[in-house]
Parts: C-alpha cells; sequence; structure tokens
C-alpha cells in the first residue's frame, strides 16, 4: 500500500465515523448527551484541513474534508431540530 | 500563513473539537446519545492518518492525530464507564 492509498483510506474512516452518529440521531431524536462544540469546531477545523490540503495539493484530504463538513453540518442542523426533546424522557 | 501553519492551526482545531464532548460526558455522566461507533472509527481513522503522516513526514497530521486518538480513546472508556447510567433519566 503506497502513501496516497494509506492517506484516502484514512480519510474514508475518519469522514464515515460522524456517519454512526448522525443515523442515531436522526432515528431517536436525541441530542442531549451531544455537545454542539464538537461539530462546530470539526466544521471550522476541517474547512482549514481543506484549505491545506489544497495548498499542497493532497488528494486524501480534499476529498476526506468536503465529506466531513457536509456530515457535520447536518448533525448541528439536528442538534438545533431536535432540541425540544432535550428535556422529555 | 503558509501551509504548515495552517495544517498546524487545522489540526489543532480538530484535535480540540473532541474535547468540549469528553468534558460533557464527564461532568454528566450521561453518554446515552452518543454513538459509540464514532470514536471507535475515528481511532482507527486517525491510526491510519497517523501512519501517512508519518509516510509522507508530515508534522501537523502527526501531531494532530496523536493528541485526538488518545481523546477517543477516553470516550471510548467514558462510554463503557458510564453504560449504567444509560436508563436512568
Amino acid at each position: 500500500m503506497n502513501a496516497v492509498q494509506l492517506g484516502l483510506l484514512a480519510g474514508a474512516l475518519t469522514s464515515c465515523a460522524v456517519i454512526p452518529q448522525v443515523l442515531k440521531a436522526y432515528r431517536s431524536k436525541q441530542v442531549r448527551d451531544l455537545s454542539i462544540w464538537q461539530p462546530v469546531l470539526l466544521v471550522l477545523g476541517m474547512g482549514l484541513w481543506l484549505a491545506y490540503g489544497i495548498m499542497i495539493d493532497d488528494l486524501p484530504l480534499i476529498a476526506a474534508n468536503l465529506f466531513s463538513i457536509a456530515c457535520n453540518v447536518l448533525l448541528i442542523v439536528m442538534k438545533f431540530l431536535y432540541r425540544g426533546a432535550q428535556g422529555a424522557c
């Protein structure tokens, strides 16, 4: 496995990592225990990773971060959308 | 700002992103709404990013991923530790 293949696999794993959380939040409509700051900081940080990937012309970094940003924005939207369910048990 | 500085800033942000979630889980002892698969996949993926960073000799990738792996392992431990509180409201 060369470096680019390893980077693409790494990017695929870290990009997909947020999917189970997005699905769990969507199914349960419960987001009480989630910190809003994790997806917010991730979107900001991944925006910079994306810029860094573009600057050093690195495909794994660019592809992985584009996808992750979209997923984390979805999680932020759900955190606000399901706010009303916070107090309910 | 050059590419390495941008990468280091990006790494700092995405690495710190998990800290609010770790603190929230530690304080509330509530981890019901957290998917265990997010930190598990992140640890696996970041392990590969770390290997990729070492292969392409990229300091921001190496530093960021070492720290994030430690934080996500902590979150996995808490998910198991606070399991008993899952059913309680």
